[in-house]
């Protein structure tokens, strides 16, 4: 394993760049700022795309699927959204290349094939897909419309960094349309609590839900709730975000519908999206200096066994033994894998399972054949104990559930220690910039300190947190009064 | 429904067209060539992806996601895959629009954000994918890889038809790589079996398994295999295709490995790939003039339930005693409809679910409430049957299977009645024109002879058939010696 190995405490991001490229996750590509998910990474996202596409079924919702194009003159109806993303977009306006008659065995685009309009590849799909809902919509019969879209986007980031902020990402996005403003903000809030209830079950990442001020709303939302995660590095990371859209789309895509009165109105609209960037904060979550910590509920693998052997016999004997055991684990919904490549040694396969973050590792070897017995190692703590193959299955599955639960309270409680009360300027520099984390204070409710905040110690508000008590207070910057706090935290 | 009813007899092309627009299945976007593809046909490429899927990984395949974009240098590289997707490819040239001062409110490609080097829209993969396996490949250790990966691709065609043809498809590309030239064999070989097995058993589709032509081949394959199916209206459909890519990928892209003996070489490759146009396939192979006819094996509901009643009191008596029934059904892992909609009548519900194919009808009115009877419609055959309730989840269980056996051998038997073997030019153009289907006929084995018979009758060799006789005959246009039959046909 060339693992070029750095600390958290030594190197934060370099950390993590190691990390993601060295446990096979994903690794930059020839293209600027487009990453290759390599197949390990990928298995775990197929994990998070099952768990998720479930759950929006199980609310009502379908999948569909839309355009990668958007001609220009749509995707600049709506303005805000368009102003939103007009400066990081790729554009298609060739569809044709030819031979280059300078260059032999060069390419080069055909000018004579240039496009009447130019296409965007989509950075999101509002505008592609109210133009289509115009033609689903008539009565209130046709509503409400509640479809999710798995796909890839491209915004074109300057700066990009493999998960976080990459110009290509997988997403999902769904796009719902509605009678009411009520029916509408009930599916934004919905949505919100079904990827905090994912993060939490699933990743067993803690998340804090809010609302976002009006300067980090998603352009062209009335209303973006988010949940928020806490890094272990003390930055936030936002995980995911549910956007109520008003009628801002129907009436930029004139889509109107009679309601049970018998009167026109403009359809009620929401978006909501979580994307390839949650894999980042799996891994700044959970992951320590010897590589990647997964939860039961996201690994790909849950359980590896090494065989400890000399000699072809040896490990017959092991594999014969373990086939049971296997096999039971399996029935169980366990997923198994049994590691016998004879071209590596037991300790480079400890550490590779190690660096990918399989969270119980099992060796096995001619004493534990005689004795009746496995050795047990967890990833999480790195604790180890040999256990009896009497309904080593049984006992498996409980220390799996067991590492969950204890995996995310200690994400939650390294969270919980990370919210700080602060009541004064000096002290909100001082906590962002010795404690971290998030940082609980009194704002007087303008975008220009927001953003002076912002500009003088690079923290932004997070959110609003729903259930936020309302507590009088004084601006830390601007001594201005204040109703409520709102969170700050140096962000991804 | 508004069901602008063509009959296919009238004019296939327009009876397919309404039916996949009537049928919920998909429509054309405002994107020219690209189109939506709606909840219900989604559901149903879900179906395939996931009957798919489930092979590839039973094949010791993994997935993975690469860059939708491919830099034009190395677009170019592999020289025949380029030259054969060149005049076909969306470019993107920019990454930025900014605000046009001349149109206020719209928005114009930004002169200053011109890329240095183009991207073309990926229209297949082997490019970018060959280019991050140089840095995965060192020794025949790191070999095979066996990678697929899910995606959309882009291809400029200038004549698109829903699903059989759109600028952006759907599809899955797998790619991978081998120490040996008869390992890549034998895995491009196993994946047209893999295909053809899932034609056959889900799509309930029967496919000739062959060889391309030269001329026929994919661009850069050394050979490509593939599975065609017949239409009903004789024409045959490309459905999936196997690529031996030998070592031209590697050598391109300058790909070698240390071999066992510790000598260096280059890789050998294999594609292969199915695409959303296995939706065409599976419309065009079995529905008739009411609408789609749905193969138990693929259909998103296998059993729509709907109540005859009057009033409240009546339907909620039906509720209650067909609730222990479709509990029963799922139980058995058979998707049910409830359609209990109180604004449509039951007419236009057997209409509609004629029109989308729904495998079973039951209707439930107060008298079979009494005689514990329900009427059971089969949407292949049309026929009605009462059947009494006890063991119904058992009986409709075994009814869906035979309906699945029975589609297929209505396909297969169609299908064997249009395969012709004809020995003179005269019966060839009479077959292709008046009885259509295959044809299989002798052939020089030139190119020039094929494009020539292309030319005249505009039917192309779809394959040399895997189990295709020795034969030896003379030509039917040119009159030289052949050693085999070639299947020809008309094509999608």
């Amino acid at each position: 394993m060339a693992f070029d190995k750095v600390s958290r405490a030594d190197d934060y991001s370099k950390w993590y760049n190691n990390l993601v490229e060295n446990a096979d996750l994903a690794q930059h590509s020839s293209v600027r700022g487009c990453m290759v998910i390599k197949p390990y990474g990928y298995a775990i996202w197929e994990k998070m795309q099952a768990e998720l596409d479930r759950r929006f079924k199980e609310t009502g919702h379908e999948n569909a699927y839309f355009p990668l194009f958007v001609p220009k003159s749509l995707f600049e109806a709506e303005e805000k959204n368009a102003e939103g993303f007009a400066k990081e977009c790729a554009v298609v306006t060739h569809y044709r290349l030819e031979n280059d008659p300078e260059n032999p065995g060069k390419l080069r685009v055909d000018p004579k094939a240039k496009l009447e309009e130019e296409l965007v590849v989509r950075p999101t799909s509002e505008a592609i897909i109210w133009n289509t809902y115009k033609g689903w919509i008539q009565s209130y019969r046709d509503l409400p419309i509640l479809v999710n879209q798995w796909a890839n986007v491209v915004r074109w980031e300057m700066r990009t960094r493999l998960f976080l902020r990459t110009a290509e990402f997988l997403w999902q996005e769904g796009h719902t349309a509605h009678a009411t403003k009520e029916e509408a903000f009930e599916e934004t809030n919905q949505m919100i609590q079904v990827y905090a209830e994912f993060a939490k079950t699933v990743l067993a990442i803690p998340t804090i839900m809010g609302t976002k001020t009006e300067s980090e709303r998603f352009a062209g939302a009335d209303e973006t709730l988010c949940i928020e995660g806490l890094m272990q590095d003390g930055k936030a990371l936002q995980m995911g975000t549910s956007h109520f859209l008003g009628q801002n789309f129907a009436k930029a895509f004139d889509v109107k519908f009679t309601n049970k009165e018998g009167k026109l109105d403009y359809v009620w609209a929401t978006s909501w999206g979580v994307s390839t960037r949650l894999m980042g904060a799996l891994i700044m979550t959970h992951s320590d200096d010897e590589g990647l910590v997964l939860p039961p509920n996201i690994a790909p693998i849950q359980v590896v066994i090494v065989p400890i052997y000399r000699g072809l016999e040896q490990l017959e004997q092991i594999s014969t033994t373990i086939k049971p055991m296997i096999d039971k684990l399996k029935k169980r919904g366990i997923s198994v894998k049994y590691d016998q490549r004879d071209t590596h040694k037991p300790g480079f396969k400890f550490a590779e399972w190690e660096l990918k973050g399989v969270p119980i590792r099992m060796a096995i070897g001619p004493r534990d054949i005689e004795n009746g017995t496995v050795e047990v190692a967890r990833r999480d703590t790195k604790e180890k104990q040999i256990l009896n193959l009497i309904d080593i299955d049984h006992k498996i599955e409980h220390l799996l559930s067991a590492m969950q639960e204890e995996i995310y309270l200690n994400a939650l409680n390294f969270r919980d220690n990370h919210i700080t009360l602060v009541n004064t300027w000096d002290e909100f520099v001082d906590v962002l910039e010795n404690k971290t984390g998030f940082v609980a204070a009194h704002w007087d409710g303008t975008a220009e300190t927001e953003d002076k905040i912002k500009e003088l110690t690079k923290a932004s508000i997070r959110c609003i947190p729903l259930n936020n008590p309302k507590e009088k207070g004084t601006c830390i910057l601007s001594g201005k009064p204040s109703r409520e706090r709102a969170l700050f935290a140096k962000a991804y």
